[in-house]
């Protein structure tokens, strides 16, 4: 049997700059490049998590609310919040700043699920997590819900069978975000 | 007032080639890459809907179920399904090939928003979508169900508001999805 | 022996976006990467006629009158034009808009020739080319002329051999131009 | 009016690495992505000829003879040839080598031509080009006839018109490309 | 007057995959790529520091003693050790890891120094450092001998007025590099 | 034994033109890019003095003193200076011209070292240099201090056995700078 890790050991910080070729014709960050990029950080946060190969899973809808500016730096945190057998549930918080301007201009949240492989490709399980902080708890708690919406949007469990997936549109969650 | 256009005006075909920095140790695809396209080909598909700058709004959940190896094509064809406002809602279907051993090895679908903008930023109103065949019917009617959804998930629109939106686990998406 | 395809079902699309690194300091698209352009969408073109592997055998001469912007959408399309044992001539056409400003700004055509090859690089056999439509048939029967000029300029056939290259400056040719 | 410049103040030469995203699927440099380093260094010929911004006018048929493999060494040498009004035809020679097995392995000859550009994009008066070594006289005496075929292969001359061109096919020619 | 500020606010942490493209015919890391990723991350802890734009002013000496395998997670760490005027000097850790293989293979040191500039590109004045952990105040009392041999090297000092740089040789700097 | 080679037979020249991703915000060329194209540059003079595989052992420390601009062209010189045993030394000069304003801007100098290795990655041994111009024999001469600099740097040799580094402070080498 697989032992336990600590959420935390699973954590990544990823710093990229914004360069020209990044950017829309409004010289902001194009959506689809900040996408590539959480997606590599949350994929080197589940394979700190597994010591595995891993592959993306899917990526839960994202909103672009802030535009990012041409020559910010922006910063992206990731962190492994539950695992279920062989797939990894990670958190990605991005931050974007103009340094010079001295402000943090604008924040993202996004979840992507991910599976440890062997080398041949198959699904092989991984370590249980270990939730320390509040957030970390809260995180690990949300997890079940979300897997459930996934499992409904991809066809692959009846929403009838999804029971923790109601409290999706309740108080708790919208506390969360906040 | 702006005039309809037909949805298969705004339809875009891009092919691509996975080359080896797109791939990941198994050296197939990685998943960031492809959203990274996705985003690519759906707002073209926005700009020649709307004749507009766009900026992505949001990217729906995607799954991963196959994975794409070096050297396939890969071919995306996106078209705008429906407008509100200045938002277009955007279908992106993936093709992969590897052709040399002749066979379509996968398919993905997802759904994109895009907001039209002025140069200086500001949300400025788009034509309304025409469907005309069968398909692009049902992609024009699931997408005030799907835009329920994304507000609802952004705590942007309370449940108990999204009327069209219970009907997402109902028959008629699920065979839509076949 | 090998049966024909139909010229249509190698046809391919790719779509690009001219980015700052693609442009030179008057911000349009360079020659250079245009070029790479055209020869990846051939090569996937004489790929899906001969579902081989294809390596560039030769890239006719292409004149380069419109300046295209950064910004733009540029629409490249292939598609097989004849075979000759293992060897396919493919058409290039090129479109580039300004979407915002609502222009196809320009064209161009271009020829490529491929070699089909097996795993080992060795030249290998490829089906007949059959075409359908007017504009087919037309470059299907010019391939012979533009293929004698092109063993001519790589002084691989004698001027006097090429019964078909005269017509090349004729009053047939400049009808297919226009 | 503009002074003479000599033929090799115009040399430039480029050094480049086969790097895996520069390959096909049996390992070799594609030949667009040479395409594009030859429009790069002939570029800069006609900009070191011209003291201006240039773009590049056509691109002469180019032959693929020999394959070019990843990890190989790619020098391109190129050196405007001669210059008419606002144009330069550049000479491009390409070398490969595979340094550790101590081989040179390939070469390939190719003609650019460029236009030099003011700020506003127009034309502009070059000056003239002094060849002075044998193989500079020749190059700038071939390049008469490479113009006018440039010319009728565009539509822009009328083949009885060019005069210089039948000799494209005789024994003079043959002996250079040797 | 500037106010002080501590070493840690401007530290940054940069996690890098190792790509086919970054790579040697060895398949590992290219010291070049390792070179680039480290101006980057310490141009942002400078800029961080100092809430300006930065340039380059010079990287020390650098010893390539572990190569780092393609698919190897890299980890910089970037913090301002001193400033002196308008310049900052840099001190960047490089961790490797593969992460399947369970072990973290090698570590860098290294010290680039920075200019803030203004948006004319003239240096303009920083806060100070207040180190506060015992290796920040290892760091900042090395940052004196390190800027005179800087300054020999460049030809910008005399040897015999560079009091501190003798201690470069002796016991205290070898105990501060295990 | 290995015989000896021309310092001149390992001259490479590289020619890059800047581009806007290559540059920092004030739309300069950004030092870890011009240190990675140093890399590359000296990394193929080494395997073409050693006609081996080689590896990156260490760089000089590097003085940024002029801004290379966007648009510019870059022109990089490496040449082996000495061998010792497997590795090399190899000195590149560095030129950034802006054409169209018919100046050469700028000019840096730099000292990498490679050590030559078997396809197992095992340090082997290489051909000595021969220099032949006084250029190339002051470069010869100067390299046994700049060696023991670096030894002593890494802490890799006792300053006081360094006999020949003594020199680095006196005229010889002042005079060798200009």
């Amino acid at each position: 049997m697989t032992k336990k890790r600590f959420a935390k050991q699973s954590e990544v910080i990823m710093t990229e700059m914004v360069l020209p070729n990044d950017t829309n014709t409004l010289n902001n960050l194009m959506g689809g490049k900040l996408m590539h990029w959480m997606d590599v950080v949350a994929a080197i946060a589940a394979q700190k998590h597994s010591t595995r190969i891993v592959v993306t899973a899917s990526a839960d809808s994202i909103s672009f609310k802030h535009p990012i500016a041409l020559g910010n730096v922006v910063t992206l945190k990731a962190k492994v919040t539950r695992a279920f057998n062989s797939s990894m549930e990670v958190y990605i918080e991005v931050f974007a700043e103009d340094i010079p301007a001295n402000k943090k201009i604008t924040t993202h949240r996004a979840f992507f699920t991910f599976v440890a492989v062997d080398q041949g490709g198959r699904p092989i399980e991984v370590p249980e997590v270990e939730p320390e902080t509040e957030e970390e708890i809260e995180l690990y708690e949300g997890a079940l819900r979300r897997r459930q919406l996934r499992l409904v949007l991809a066809k692959r469990m009846d929403p009838k069978d999804a029971v923790e997936l109601k409290s999706i549109f309740n108080l708790d969650e919208k506390k969360e975000e906040n």
